[in-house]
Protein backbone atom coordinates (compact mmCIF):
# COMPACT_ATOMS: atom_id res chain seq x y z
CA UNK A 1 0.00 0.00 0.00
CA UNK A 2 0.88 3.59 -0.60
CA UNK A 3 0.57 5.48 3.09
CA UNK A 4 0.88 9.06 3.82
CA UNK A 5 1.55 10.48 7.31
CA UNK A 6 0.46 13.53 7.86
CA UNK A 7 2.83 14.81 10.74
CA UNK A 8 2.14 17.88 13.24
CA UNK A 9 4.58 17.79 16.34
CA UNK A 10 6.89 20.62 16.26
CA UNK A 11 9.66 18.28 17.41
CA UNK A 12 11.07 15.12 15.76
CA UNK A 13 12.75 14.36 19.29
CA UNK A 14 9.45 14.30 21.25
CA UNK A 15 7.45 11.05 21.70
CA UNK A 16 5.28 11.57 18.51
CA UNK A 17 8.31 11.86 16.61
CA UNK A 18 9.69 8.22 17.87
CA UNK A 19 6.63 6.66 16.99
CA UNK A 20 6.45 7.98 13.76
CA UNK A 21 9.95 6.41 13.34
CA UNK A 22 8.51 3.05 14.86
CA UNK A 23 5.67 3.46 12.07
CA UNK A 24 7.61 4.15 8.80
CA UNK A 25 9.87 1.53 9.89
CA UNK A 26 6.74 -1.21 10.75
CA UNK A 27 5.76 0.11 7.44
CA UNK A 28 8.46 0.00 5.36
CA UNK A 29 9.31 -4.02 6.25
CA UNK A 30 5.92 -4.51 5.63
CA UNK A 31 6.48 -3.84 1.78
CA UNK A 32 4.05 -0.50 1.74
CA UNK A 33 5.50 2.87 0.44
CA UNK A 34 5.35 5.52 2.76
CA UNK A 35 5.60 9.94 2.58
CA UNK A 36 5.53 11.88 5.22
CA UNK A 37 4.30 15.34 5.25
CA UNK A 38 5.82 17.01 8.37
CA UNK A 39 3.88 20.05 8.65
CA UNK A 40 6.49 21.82 11.64
CA UNK A 41 9.15 21.01 9.05
CA UNK A 42 7.21 22.71 5.95
CA UNK A 43 6.66 25.47 7.73
CA UNK A 44 2.91 24.79 6.65
CA UNK A 45 0.82 27.69 6.13
CA UNK A 46 -2.24 27.24 8.78
CA UNK A 47 -4.20 29.87 8.05
CA UNK A 48 -6.96 29.89 5.25
CA UNK A 49 -7.27 33.12 3.85
CA UNK A 50 -7.28 34.81 0.23
CA UNK A 51 -3.89 34.11 -0.67
CA UNK A 52 -4.81 30.76 -1.28
CA UNK A 53 -6.86 31.26 -4.10
CA UNK A 54 -4.92 32.76 -6.83
CA UNK A 55 -7.85 33.69 -8.55
CA UNK A 56 -9.53 35.66 -5.85
CA UNK A 57 -9.57 39.08 -6.69
CA UNK A 58 -7.71 41.13 -3.41
CA UNK A 59 -9.61 43.11 -1.15
CA UNK A 60 -13.22 41.91 -2.15
CA UNK A 61 -15.56 39.77 0.12
CA UNK A 62 -14.27 36.37 0.74
CA UNK A 63 -16.58 33.47 0.53
CA UNK A 64 -14.20 30.63 1.50
CA UNK A 65 -16.44 28.02 0.28
CA UNK A 66 -17.39 29.48 -3.45
CA UNK A 67 -13.50 31.11 -3.25
CA UNK A 68 -12.28 27.35 -2.42
CA UNK A 69 -13.99 25.92 -5.09
CA UNK A 70 -13.27 28.55 -7.69
CA UNK A 71 -9.58 28.17 -7.41
CA UNK A 72 -9.69 24.27 -7.30
CA UNK A 73 -11.67 24.06 -10.62
CA UNK A 74 -9.69 26.46 -12.18
CA UNK A 75 -6.54 25.45 -11.22
CA UNK A 76 -5.93 28.12 -8.99
CA UNK A 77 -4.56 26.95 -5.90
CA UNK A 78 -1.18 27.45 -4.11
CA UNK A 79 1.56 24.81 -5.05
CA UNK A 80 1.89 23.93 -1.55
CA UNK A 81 -2.27 22.94 -1.47
CA UNK A 82 -1.51 21.30 -4.81
CA UNK A 83 1.37 18.85 -3.56
CA UNK A 84 -0.51 18.06 -0.48
CA UNK A 85 -3.89 17.11 -3.09
CA UNK A 86 -1.52 14.83 -5.20
CA UNK A 87 -0.33 13.02 -2.11
CA UNK A 88 -3.77 12.40 -1.14
CA UNK A 89 -4.43 11.38 -4.55
CA UNK A 90 -1.50 9.19 -4.55
CA UNK A 91 -2.04 7.36 -0.93
CA UNK A 92 -4.06 4.18 -0.12
CA UNK A 93 -4.34 5.23 3.42
CA UNK A 94 -3.59 8.51 5.22
CA UNK A 95 -2.65 8.90 8.67
CA UNK A 96 -3.25 11.90 10.88
CA UNK A 97 -0.95 11.78 13.67
CA UNK A 98 -0.90 13.90 16.17
CA UNK A 99 -0.46 15.25 19.98
CA UNK A 100 -4.47 15.81 21.26
CA UNK A 101 -3.97 19.63 22.64
CA UNK A 102 -7.47 20.97 24.22
CA UNK A 103 -9.17 17.62 22.78
CA UNK A 104 -8.55 18.43 19.26
CA UNK A 105 -5.85 18.40 16.67
CA UNK A 106 -2.90 21.25 16.32
CA UNK A 107 -4.00 24.60 14.80
CA UNK A 108 -1.21 23.58 11.93
CA UNK A 109 -3.03 20.02 11.29
CA UNK A 110 -6.30 21.96 11.36
CA UNK A 111 -5.29 24.35 8.98
CA UNK A 112 -3.91 21.55 6.76
CA UNK A 113 -7.40 20.02 6.50
CA UNK A 114 -9.00 23.88 5.82
CA UNK A 115 -6.56 24.50 3.20
CA UNK A 116 -6.33 20.89 1.46
CA UNK A 117 -10.26 20.04 1.56
CA UNK A 118 -11.05 22.15 -1.00
CA UNK A 119 -14.45 22.13 -2.36
CA UNK A 120 -14.95 19.95 -5.02
CA UNK A 121 -12.53 17.34 -3.47
CA UNK A 122 -13.60 17.05 0.00
CA UNK A 123 -16.94 18.20 0.27
CA UNK A 124 -19.23 19.96 -2.26
CA UNK A 125 -19.19 16.43 -4.24
CA UNK A 126 -22.31 14.98 -5.73
CA UNK A 127 -25.75 16.41 -5.97
CA UNK A 128 -27.07 18.71 -3.90
CA UNK A 129 -31.29 18.82 -3.74
CA UNK A 130 -33.97 18.19 -1.40
CA UNK A 131 -33.84 14.44 -2.05
CA UNK A 132 -29.46 13.55 -2.66
CA UNK A 133 -27.25 15.98 -0.21
CA UNK A 134 -24.43 15.09 -2.06
CA UNK A 135 -21.75 12.37 -1.74
CA UNK A 136 -20.55 12.26 1.42
CA UNK A 137 -20.60 10.48 5.03
CA UNK A 138 -19.16 7.10 3.20
CA UNK A 139 -19.03 8.21 -0.18
CA UNK A 140 -16.82 11.19 -1.68
CA UNK A 141 -13.65 11.42 -4.03
CA UNK A 142 -11.43 9.46 -1.05
CA UNK A 143 -13.90 6.46 -0.99
CA UNK A 144 -11.40 3.68 -1.11
CA UNK A 145 -8.71 4.71 0.86
CA UNK A 146 -8.30 4.09 4.44
CA UNK A 147 -7.89 7.31 7.46
CA UNK A 148 -6.37 6.47 10.32
CA UNK A 149 -5.45 8.72 13.63
CA UNK A 150 -2.50 8.23 15.60
CA UNK A 151 -2.63 10.29 18.37
CA UNK A 152 -0.62 11.15 21.65
CA UNK A 153 -2.98 12.33 24.79
CA UNK A 154 -1.22 13.78 28.30
CA UNK A 155 -3.76 12.25 30.78
CA UNK A 156 -4.23 8.25 31.52
CA UNK A 157 -6.75 6.00 30.09
CA UNK A 158 -9.21 6.17 32.67
CA UNK A 159 -9.56 9.86 32.12
CA UNK A 160 -11.02 9.46 28.44
CA UNK A 161 -12.98 6.04 29.22
CA UNK A 162 -16.40 5.36 28.90
CA UNK A 163 -17.20 6.96 32.40
CA UNK A 164 -13.98 9.41 32.32
CA UNK A 165 -14.34 13.62 33.25
CA UNK A 166 -12.44 13.80 29.81
CA UNK A 167 -15.52 12.03 27.56
CA UNK A 168 -14.72 9.06 26.00
CA UNK A 169 -11.97 9.34 23.62
CA UNK A 170 -14.34 7.71 20.86
CA UNK A 171 -16.82 10.79 21.54
CA UNK A 172 -14.07 13.15 21.35
CA UNK A 173 -12.21 11.37 18.53
CA UNK A 174 -16.14 11.45 16.44
CA UNK A 175 -15.93 15.40 14.78
CA UNK A 176 -12.10 13.99 13.27
CA UNK A 177 -13.00 10.47 12.27
CA UNK A 178 -16.56 11.09 11.15
CA UNK A 179 -16.29 14.60 10.14
CA UNK A 180 -12.90 14.98 8.32
CA UNK A 181 -12.05 11.74 7.56
CA UNK A 182 -15.51 9.54 6.92
CA UNK A 183 -17.11 12.67 5.41
CA UNK A 184 -14.73 12.23 2.09
CA UNK A 185 -15.32 8.92 2.01
CA UNK A 186 -12.56 7.37 3.79
CA UNK A 187 -13.15 4.00 5.64
CA UNK A 188 -11.93 5.04 9.24
CA UNK A 189 -9.56 2.80 11.00
CA UNK A 190 -9.66 2.17 14.96
CA UNK A 191 -6.97 4.83 16.01
CA UNK A 192 -3.86 4.09 18.16
CA UNK A 193 -4.13 6.19 21.12
CA UNK A 194 -1.12 6.32 23.83
CA UNK A 195 -1.86 8.08 26.69
CA UNK A 196 -0.13 9.32 29.64
CA UNK A 197 2.06 10.83 27.11
CA UNK A 198 3.94 13.84 28.77
CA UNK A 199 6.74 11.50 31.34
CA UNK A 200 6.83 7.92 29.42
CA UNK A 201 9.97 5.84 30.93
CA UNK A 202 11.82 4.02 27.87
CA UNK A 203 10.27 0.36 29.49
CA UNK A 204 6.55 1.98 28.94
CA UNK A 205 7.76 3.16 25.45
CA UNK A 206 8.62 0.19 23.86
CA UNK A 207 5.46 -1.43 24.93
CA UNK A 208 3.68 1.21 23.25
CA UNK A 209 6.25 1.11 20.36
CA UNK A 210 5.25 -2.68 19.91
CA UNK A 211 1.37 -2.28 20.47
CA UNK A 212 1.38 0.14 17.17
CA UNK A 213 3.81 -2.20 14.88
CA UNK A 214 1.30 -5.11 15.61
CA UNK A 215 -1.19 -2.33 14.91
CA UNK A 216 0.63 -1.03 11.37
CA UNK A 217 1.45 -4.62 10.83
CA UNK A 218 -2.32 -4.97 10.43
CA UNK A 219 -3.61 -2.21 8.09
CA UNK A 220 -4.77 -3.83 5.49
CA UNK A 221 -6.87 -5.62 7.42
CA UNK A 222 -8.34 -3.96 10.32
CA UNK A 223 -11.37 -3.81 10.07
CA UNK A 224 -13.29 -0.07 9.73
CA UNK A 225 -15.67 1.86 11.94
CA UNK A 226 -19.21 0.78 10.77
CA UNK A 227 -20.07 4.15 10.63
CA UNK A 228 -23.72 4.62 9.17
CA UNK A 229 -23.56 5.50 5.06
CA UNK A 230 -25.02 8.92 4.38
CA UNK A 231 -26.52 7.31 0.96
CA UNK A 232 -27.26 4.06 2.95
CA UNK A 233 -30.79 3.84 3.42
CA UNK A 234 -30.42 4.84 7.39
CA UNK A 235 -31.24 8.63 7.00
CA UNK A 236 -34.49 10.37 6.26
CA UNK A 237 -34.14 12.90 3.32
CA UNK A 238 -33.65 16.02 3.22
CA UNK A 239 -33.70 16.34 7.29
CA UNK A 240 -30.71 13.73 7.37
CA UNK A 241 -32.22 12.20 10.51
CA UNK A 242 -31.82 8.62 11.46
CA UNK A 243 -34.89 6.54 10.27
CA UNK A 244 -37.18 6.12 13.65
CA UNK A 245 -36.16 2.02 13.36
CA UNK A 246 -32.71 2.54 14.04
CA UNK A 247 -31.54 2.76 17.89
CA UNK A 248 -33.11 3.01 20.66
CA UNK A 249 -35.90 6.00 20.57
CA UNK A 250 -34.37 7.48 23.71
CA UNK A 251 -30.96 6.36 22.64
CA UNK A 252 -28.34 9.95 21.49
CA UNK A 253 -25.41 10.89 20.66
CA UNK A 254 -22.36 9.80 18.39
CA UNK A 255 -22.67 6.08 18.82
CA UNK A 256 -26.29 6.24 17.25
CA UNK A 257 -24.10 6.38 13.83
CA UNK A 258 -22.18 3.23 14.22
CA UNK A 259 -24.23 0.16 12.93
CA UNK A 260 -24.32 -2.28 15.89
CA UNK B 1 -19.90 43.52 32.57
CA UNK B 2 -16.68 43.46 30.36
CA UNK B 3 -16.92 41.11 27.32
CA UNK B 4 -13.99 40.19 24.77
CA UNK B 5 -15.00 38.68 22.29
CA UNK B 6 -12.43 36.54 19.95
CA UNK B 7 -13.51 36.81 16.58
CA UNK B 8 -11.98 34.05 13.77
CA UNK B 9 -13.64 34.75 10.05
CA UNK B 10 -11.44 36.42 7.73
CA UNK B 11 -14.05 38.50 6.21
CA UNK B 12 -15.73 41.43 7.80
CA UNK B 13 -18.70 41.54 5.25
CA UNK B 14 -19.53 38.10 6.02
CA UNK B 15 -22.24 36.36 8.10
CA UNK B 16 -19.83 36.52 10.95
CA UNK B 17 -19.26 40.00 10.48
CA UNK B 18 -23.03 41.09 10.40
CA UNK B 19 -23.41 39.30 13.63
CA UNK B 20 -20.53 40.49 15.05
CA UNK B 21 -21.99 44.02 15.02
CA UNK B 22 -25.28 42.86 15.89
CA UNK B 23 -23.39 41.31 18.91
CA UNK B 24 -20.96 44.20 20.07
CA UNK B 25 -24.02 46.72 19.83
CA UNK B 26 -26.55 44.63 21.63
CA UNK B 27 -23.79 44.44 24.51
CA UNK B 28 -22.96 48.36 24.16
CA UNK B 29 -26.32 49.56 24.48
CA UNK B 30 -26.84 47.22 27.35
CA UNK B 31 -24.16 48.73 29.52
CA UNK B 32 -21.65 46.72 28.78
CA UNK B 33 -17.58 47.30 28.03
CA UNK B 34 -16.41 45.58 24.72
CA UNK B 35 -13.31 44.69 23.29
CA UNK B 36 -12.90 42.42 20.12
CA UNK B 37 -9.90 40.23 19.14
CA UNK B 38 -10.37 40.09 15.22
CA UNK B 39 -8.17 37.22 14.65
CA UNK B 40 -7.41 37.67 11.16
CA UNK B 41 -7.21 41.30 11.29
CA UNK B 42 -4.81 41.22 13.80
CA UNK B 43 -2.50 38.53 11.61
CA UNK B 44 -2.92 36.29 14.81
CA UNK B 45 0.39 34.05 14.65
CA UNK B 46 -1.46 30.06 14.88
CA UNK B 47 0.61 27.99 15.22
CA UNK B 48 2.50 27.51 18.57
CA UNK B 49 6.47 26.59 18.43
CA UNK B 50 9.43 27.60 19.93
CA UNK B 51 9.29 31.15 19.20
CA UNK B 52 6.81 31.32 21.62
CA UNK B 53 8.87 30.97 24.27
CA UNK B 54 11.69 34.10 24.74
CA UNK B 55 13.47 31.94 26.85
CA UNK B 56 13.59 28.77 24.71
CA UNK B 57 17.07 27.73 23.73
CA UNK B 58 16.59 27.65 19.72
CA UNK B 59 17.06 24.44 18.38
CA UNK B 60 16.58 22.81 21.75
CA UNK B 61 14.21 19.87 22.28
CA UNK B 62 11.50 22.01 22.84
CA UNK B 63 8.58 20.26 25.48
CA UNK B 64 5.42 22.21 24.61
CA UNK B 65 4.30 22.17 28.44
CA UNK B 66 7.18 22.52 29.88
CA UNK B 67 8.67 25.50 27.64
CA UNK B 68 5.17 27.16 27.66
CA UNK B 69 5.11 27.12 31.70
CA UNK B 70 8.18 28.08 31.81
CA UNK B 71 7.97 31.20 29.65
CA UNK B 72 4.49 32.12 31.58
CA UNK B 73 6.32 32.08 35.13
CA UNK B 74 8.70 33.83 33.56
CA UNK B 75 7.12 36.04 31.66
CA UNK B 76 9.14 35.23 28.76
CA UNK B 77 6.19 35.22 27.00
CA UNK B 78 5.69 37.10 23.29
CA UNK B 79 3.39 40.45 23.66
CA UNK B 80 0.65 39.27 20.90
CA UNK B 81 0.37 36.39 23.70
CA UNK B 82 0.28 38.67 26.81
CA UNK B 83 -1.96 41.21 25.42
CA UNK B 84 -4.61 38.61 24.63
CA UNK B 85 -3.77 36.74 28.30
CA UNK B 86 -4.37 40.48 29.87
CA UNK B 87 -7.73 41.31 27.86
CA UNK B 88 -8.66 37.42 29.44
CA UNK B 89 -8.43 38.69 32.59
CA UNK B 90 -10.00 41.76 32.35
CA UNK B 91 -12.99 40.29 31.02
CA UNK B 92 -15.76 38.85 32.80
CA UNK B 93 -17.35 37.21 29.92
CA UNK B 94 -15.71 35.44 26.86
CA UNK B 95 -17.16 34.69 23.61
CA UNK B 96 -15.65 32.99 21.09
CA UNK B 97 -17.43 33.81 17.53
CA UNK B 98 -16.76 31.46 14.42
CA UNK B 99 -17.81 29.39 11.35
CA UNK B 100 -17.82 25.83 12.37
CA UNK B 101 -15.12 24.23 10.00
CA UNK B 102 -15.06 20.75 9.53
CA UNK B 103 -16.56 20.49 13.34
CA UNK B 104 -14.38 22.34 14.93
CA UNK B 105 -13.01 26.13 15.30
CA UNK B 106 -10.92 27.49 12.58
CA UNK B 107 -7.05 27.18 13.42
CA UNK B 108 -6.52 30.86 13.75
CA UNK B 109 -8.78 30.28 16.82
CA UNK B 110 -7.41 26.49 17.93
CA UNK B 111 -3.91 28.78 17.85
CA UNK B 112 -5.34 31.69 19.86
CA UNK B 113 -5.96 28.86 22.34
CA UNK B 114 -2.84 26.54 22.33
CA UNK B 115 -0.84 29.87 22.53
CA UNK B 116 -2.67 32.20 25.12
CA UNK B 117 -3.40 28.99 27.18
CA UNK B 118 -0.08 28.80 28.93
CA UNK B 119 0.62 26.37 31.34
CA UNK B 120 0.60 27.50 35.23
CA UNK B 121 -2.40 29.69 33.36
CA UNK B 122 -5.39 27.43 31.62
CA UNK B 123 -3.72 23.92 32.82
CA UNK B 124 -1.40 22.46 35.29
CA UNK B 125 -2.64 24.63 37.77
CA UNK B 126 -3.50 23.44 41.28
CA UNK B 127 -1.43 20.54 42.93
CA UNK B 128 -1.57 16.89 40.88
CA UNK B 129 -0.92 13.94 42.83
CA UNK B 130 -2.94 10.80 44.00
CA UNK B 131 -5.15 12.41 45.11
CA UNK B 132 -5.51 16.00 43.61
CA UNK B 133 -5.33 16.22 39.71
CA UNK B 134 -5.67 20.15 39.77
CA UNK B 135 -7.97 23.04 39.50
CA UNK B 136 -9.73 22.16 36.43
CA UNK B 137 -13.42 21.34 34.77
CA UNK B 138 -14.85 23.84 37.08
CA UNK B 139 -11.89 25.34 38.56
CA UNK B 140 -8.70 27.19 37.61
CA UNK B 141 -7.72 30.62 36.79
CA UNK B 142 -10.83 31.70 35.06
CA UNK B 143 -13.65 30.88 37.61
CA UNK B 144 -16.11 33.42 37.88
CA UNK B 145 -16.31 34.07 34.14
CA UNK B 146 -18.72 33.20 31.59
CA UNK B 147 -17.90 31.96 28.67
CA UNK B 148 -20.08 31.56 25.46
CA UNK B 149 -19.54 30.10 21.62
CA UNK B 150 -21.43 31.95 19.16
CA UNK B 151 -21.41 29.85 15.71
CA UNK B 152 -22.36 29.75 12.39
CA UNK B 153 -23.24 26.14 10.85
CA UNK B 154 -23.27 25.61 6.95
CA UNK B 155 -25.99 22.52 7.52
CA UNK B 156 -29.92 22.90 8.77
CA UNK B 157 -30.43 22.13 12.30
CA UNK B 158 -31.84 18.81 11.46
CA UNK B 159 -28.23 17.64 10.35
CA UNK B 160 -27.17 18.62 14.04
CA UNK B 161 -30.28 17.14 16.10
CA UNK B 162 -30.45 14.70 18.42
CA UNK B 163 -30.55 12.03 15.65
CA UNK B 164 -29.02 14.10 13.05
CA UNK B 165 -26.56 12.79 10.97
CA UNK B 166 -23.74 15.08 12.00
CA UNK B 167 -24.37 14.65 15.54
CA UNK B 168 -25.49 16.74 18.24
CA UNK B 169 -24.25 20.13 17.89
CA UNK B 170 -24.40 19.99 21.79
CA UNK B 171 -21.73 16.86 21.78
CA UNK B 172 -19.75 18.51 18.79
CA UNK B 173 -19.00 21.73 20.62
CA UNK B 174 -18.22 19.61 24.04
CA UNK B 175 -14.65 19.29 23.10
CA UNK B 176 -14.82 23.18 23.52
CA UNK B 177 -16.97 23.93 25.94
CA UNK B 178 -16.08 20.69 28.25
CA UNK B 179 -12.53 20.76 27.15
CA UNK B 180 -11.40 24.72 26.59
CA UNK B 181 -13.80 26.57 28.62
CA UNK B 182 -14.90 24.47 31.43
CA UNK B 183 -11.36 23.29 31.99
CA UNK B 184 -9.37 26.06 32.88
CA UNK B 185 -12.83 27.42 34.91
CA UNK B 186 -15.37 29.27 32.92
CA UNK B 187 -18.87 29.14 33.39
CA UNK B 188 -19.94 28.08 29.91
CA UNK B 189 -23.08 29.43 28.59
CA UNK B 190 -25.41 27.67 26.05
CA UNK B 191 -23.85 28.41 22.62
CA UNK B 192 -25.94 30.23 20.10
CA UNK B 193 -26.08 28.66 16.96
CA UNK B 194 -27.01 29.70 13.61
CA UNK B 195 -27.69 27.29 10.80
CA UNK B 196 -27.78 27.01 7.04
CA UNK B 197 -25.74 29.81 7.37
CA UNK B 198 -24.16 29.97 3.42
CA UNK B 199 -26.95 31.08 1.93
CA UNK B 200 -29.29 33.66 4.08
CA UNK B 201 -32.09 35.74 3.03
CA UNK B 202 -31.94 39.53 4.59
CA UNK B 203 -35.53 38.42 6.34
CA UNK B 204 -33.93 35.24 8.32
CA UNK B 205 -31.13 37.08 8.63
CA UNK B 206 -33.11 39.90 10.75
CA UNK B 207 -34.31 36.35 12.55
CA UNK B 208 -31.35 35.50 13.77
CA UNK B 209 -30.26 38.82 14.53
CA UNK B 210 -33.07 39.23 16.84
CA UNK B 211 -32.89 36.34 18.35
CA UNK B 212 -29.00 36.98 19.37
CA UNK B 213 -30.08 40.30 20.64
CA UNK B 214 -32.20 38.58 23.17
CA UNK B 215 -29.66 35.78 24.47
CA UNK B 216 -27.19 38.63 24.09
CA UNK B 217 -29.84 40.85 26.64
CA UNK B 218 -29.68 38.31 28.97
CA UNK B 219 -26.13 37.64 29.15
CA UNK B 220 -25.85 38.02 32.37
CA UNK B 221 -28.77 35.96 33.79
CA UNK B 222 -28.56 32.87 31.54
CA UNK B 223 -28.41 29.96 33.56
CA UNK B 224 -24.65 28.14 32.83
CA UNK B 225 -24.75 24.29 31.24
CA UNK B 226 -24.69 22.07 34.60
CA UNK B 227 -21.09 20.09 33.79
CA UNK B 228 -20.11 18.24 37.06
CA UNK B 229 -17.10 19.64 38.18
CA UNK B 230 -14.20 17.51 38.72
CA UNK B 231 -13.77 18.58 42.25
CA UNK B 232 -17.31 18.73 43.36
CA UNK B 233 -17.41 14.89 44.73
CA UNK B 234 -18.67 13.41 41.59
CA UNK B 235 -15.26 11.31 40.61
CA UNK B 236 -13.50 8.61 41.72
CA UNK B 237 -9.91 9.95 42.62
CA UNK B 238 -7.47 9.30 40.70
CA UNK B 239 -9.05 7.55 37.61
CA UNK B 240 -11.34 10.49 37.51
CA UNK B 241 -14.07 8.15 36.67
CA UNK B 242 -17.56 9.29 37.37
CA UNK B 243 -18.90 7.50 40.75
CA UNK B 244 -21.08 4.33 40.21
CA UNK B 245 -24.01 5.79 41.45
CA UNK B 246 -23.81 8.50 38.48
CA UNK B 247 -26.22 8.51 35.81
CA UNK B 248 -27.51 5.17 34.73
CA UNK B 249 -24.54 2.37 34.70
CA UNK B 250 -25.51 1.46 30.69
CA UNK B 251 -25.44 5.31 30.02
CA UNK B 252 -22.13 6.96 28.45
CA UNK B 253 -21.05 9.83 26.51
CA UNK B 254 -20.92 13.82 26.98
CA UNK B 255 -24.20 13.85 28.46
CA UNK B 256 -23.15 12.09 31.65
CA UNK B 257 -21.29 14.58 32.91
CA UNK B 258 -23.94 17.52 32.71
CA UNK B 259 -26.06 17.00 36.26
CA UNK B 260 -29.66 16.69 35.40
Amino acid sequence: MKVLIVFAHPDERSLNGSLLEVAVKQLKDDGHEVKVSDLYKMKWKAVIDEDDFLNHNKGERLQVAAASGGAFFNNKLTEDVVAEQEKLEWADTVIFQFPLWWYSMPSILKGWVERVYSLGLAYGVGEHNETKWGDRYGDGKFKGKRGMLLITVGGSNTHYSARGISGPIEDLLFPINHGILFYPGFDVLPPFTVYSANTMEPKVFEEWSEKLREHLHNIETLEPIKYRRQNGGDYIFPSLELKPEIGDKNDHGFSLHIEK
